[in-house]
């Protein structure tokens, strides 16, 4: 999950508030069947009996595709295919040989597991390159610094830069330091963890609120709620109006240790070296398989996805391995239990969504010319494959509906939970955000951030029943949505 | 806590089991006044009525102590006290100067605060140098492995050594495995955490099991059950039959994706390179500081100690800079509220106790001419300084009956909790496997072992009001072990 999905999610929220008050009554645009649906009102469903009891029909089949995938053949099929994918692999961060390696590997094995027209989809992409990074205080005593250098940071001079620290918690209290104080020095923030979207402005923001004060570097506390004196990677932005400098995250022990000498008085002096750098573009490449339906196949498609690029610490088993296994494993587990619905479920495997949702907004713009009937659904795990809870939903009054229905059949994974809105779901962003349905799997992921863009983000993280039991949802979910007799509500602009 | 507490667990054990049966009926060993115990049968208590109430009769002393360390104006004091040292000093390992500089202000310290005889003990400890140490998995591809040598280790040669690596879960499947298959090899073991007790084994013996079948190198899965990707290091034995080879921790995560790579018959080739070293003995120092009894001065003295070297990683807070302080500020404290019992409290902070328990034993040498004069009891707080919930009690049955009294007390505390036989107190099982009385603070420190002798030993693991509770503990029963009207009873033997 990149820091620019916190800004996709408060502007998702708003452009969703907006469909709502937009299609107030559903603006239900049906390219397949026309469906008359009631009008729904908030929270009151109104779905036609008919519908209700066509989903409830499912609970069947539901029930078979869950038993075979937790319990059956397929039974720890998906922990073994991401451990063999990290293990072989390792990270797979844009523009690195890793991915695109693992990519042709996916490619490879969607086509051996069954996957009908599998292809990959080019995607430029930015080219970001951690070089060498340490940072060492060299006052009042030695201590080495783990760090990692913050996504889209420009490296120091060679022998790096020794400079004073000024630490303060956040951005009011760094209001307050005079600017003749910070000119020449390393700014470290070490705000307190207020859950990842308050907190990770700092990660976004820092090196552009310290360089407008002339600071020569920025530091952070790495933006999670528990450490093993883990730092913690993501992507930064600059501001335009500022001198770039450099930044990394230092673990948050370091971080707050710093921050405590600093307000005893201390001279914290240290030296950071960097020669991370940008270095233009790259092509990398979105992969695609599908289950082609039986009535549909090129229109009205369900994708689920996830995304196979990750940073290059840990091996991206969480963040997001997982997400990308489950969305390949559902269709091909459907396609081995000879389950093929009347519409295609494409599983799209995204790249560079760490570099900033890059492979899905690539993707967009590829498809956005007849993306009306081509789409019907989004679906994407990005917040962890934990023990699943249910479905985050995006999307109309109506479709919240039908998929209270859907989820009334997962009672066996005991994962039936609704939510709106998603606050999952970045690459589908691009989608949801104007008027698509879609849904992210919503999971016991209290603990997502201890590991997330860490050296933490291994396969340790995943468990494989658990595993099992995502899939399960993910392959029933997709396979009820795209065998309806209808086609999922939407309420897009009129652009 | 170190290797070596294993051994001297199971070796405490068998001799509690023969002093309690030698001491049947209770052989008192009573120095300042005799006082006639009824025989105690096991779990049964008949302490005399008197002394029951005379125990009791502490309530509202020990309320006192409490509500000032917890409440008053003590609170929060013992965690500053810890920060500050251990941002100043960082980690704390035997035969550094971090160590002695400690030590150094440690005992200025105790003098400004009010401790009374504040001196230090010179000790003679075994001095191991951690140098340079990096491991690279150079097939089947690259990746730079986190890894901590273990103390005791030699190094490699420079350049370090290429090998290809044999991995196994434990010594039962190691056994299966040719020697000349072994040989020139590195061999990891990756045991699944079973506690630590069970576990540590692998840390203890790996390099003599390895070496023994013709090994130039081992490797362990790090002895935790949790990782964020954290390698952990510990104290390692050569056996006296086997060539010496370098043996390090992997991080968990390493080590079980190794292992699942070497049983999918992939070739694993490692470079390990270790300058660590053994360079002879170091002088360091036991660190020492008293309450005066009002009655008995340098007789029957109660200690309370925990050790203030640590691994050379992280910053020792846990381990033990928690039960260091609060062994310290339980007397600083007792001491500013006009506590002042009969019997000397006396705090000790042990020293090189990482590599052996070598303070503690030196202290022994020391003071063992005149011990049974010397000594009444032995504290000691070295499993963790979370949440209290009691104490660990070494001892005879007319002691625990005491001691269930003692706790009795600490009811505002939620800590009333009474175990027997200790699991904690490394460092006095030099005393209480001969039949000495001693107790360990019981705690919650179900996570003691994720952060145990890593990089995560940081302040961040203690918490304020929680080492308050601690140190509140501490201090009320050493003040009414330290002023009973009788010594506490013990079971020496005729030795």
């Amino acid at each position: 999950m990149s820091s620019r999905k916190v800004k996709i999610f408060v502007a998702e929220f708003l452009i969703f508030c907006l469909c709502l008050k937009l299609s107030f009554g559903g603006i239900i645009d049906n390219v397949v069947e026309q469906y008359a649906f009631d009008e729904s009102e908030e929270n009151v469903c109104n779905l036609p009996d008919t519908l209700v009891k066509e989903i409830a029909g499912y609970q069947n089949t539901v029930n078979r595709i869950i038993k075979e995938i937790v319990n059956g053949k397929f039974k720890g099929k998906t922990w073994d295919s991401l451990a063999t994918l990290t293990d072989t692999f390792g990270p797979r961060m844009t523009c690195t040989e890793s991915l695109e390696n693992a990519i042709d590997y996916v490619k490879e094995n969607m086509k051996r597991s069954g996957l009908e027209n599998v292809h990959t989809e080019n995607v430029t992409a930015p080219w970001w390159i951690r070089g060498y990074e340490n940072a060492d205080m060299v006052k009042p005593w030695k201590r080495n610094l783990p760090i990692l250098g913050l996504g889209s940071s420009i490296g120091t001079p060679r022998g790096g830069i020794i400079a004073d620290v000024i630490a303060v918690e956040n951005f009011d209290e760094f209001k307050t330091i005079p600017e003749d104080q910070v000119k020449g020095k390393i700014v470290l923030f070490v705000p307190p963890w207020e859950g990842y979207e308050k907190t990770v402005v700092y990660r976004s923001e820092a090196a552009s609120v310290a360089a407008r004060k002339g600071a020569v570097g920025a530091l952070i506390r790495s933006i999670t709620p528990f450490s093993i004196n883990s730092p913690h990677t993501g992507h930064q932005n600059y501001a335009s109006d500022v001198k770039r400098i450099p930044v990394a995250a230092l673990t948050v022990e370091d971080a707050q240790m710093m921050l405590r000498m600093y307000r005893r008085g201390q001279t914290i002096t240290v030296n950071l070296e960097m020669s991370d750098r940008n270095n233009g573009n790259c092509v990398t490449r979105n992969t695609i398989g599908e289950l082609e339906g039986t009535k549909y196949k090129n229109t009205s498609v369900v994708v689920v996805s996830g995304h196979l690029d990750s940073w290059d610490v840990g091996v991206g088993a969480m963040d997001d391995g997982g997400g990308a296994m489950i969305s390949w494993k559902a269709v091909e587990f459907l396609k081995a239990m000879n389950l093929r619905p009347k519409r295609t479920i494409r599983a799209i495997l995204w790249t560079s969504e760490e570099q900033g949702l890059i492979g899905a907004q690539n993707y967009l713009e590829d498809h956005k010319k007849n993306e009306k009937e081509e789409f019907n659904f989004f679906m994407e795990s990005d917040i962890g494959t934990f023990e699943p809870r249910g479905l985050d939903f995006s999307g109309n009054a109506d479709g919240a509906c039908i998929l209270k229905e859907v989820l009334k059949l997962m009672t066996s994974l005991n994962a039936t939970e609704f939510s709106q809105p998603t606050d999952g779901g970045p690459d589908i962003s691009w989608w949801t955000t104007r008027g698509y349905p879609g849904a992210s799997l919503m999971n016991k992921n209290e603990k997502y951030f201890w590991y997330h863009h860490s050296n933490g983000d291994r396969m340790e993280v995943e468990d494989k029943d658990t595993l099992d039991k995502c899939t399960a949802l993910w392959a029933s979910a997709a396979y009820v949505i795209s065998d309806l007799s209808v086609n999922f509500p939407r309420s897009l602009d009129s652009n």
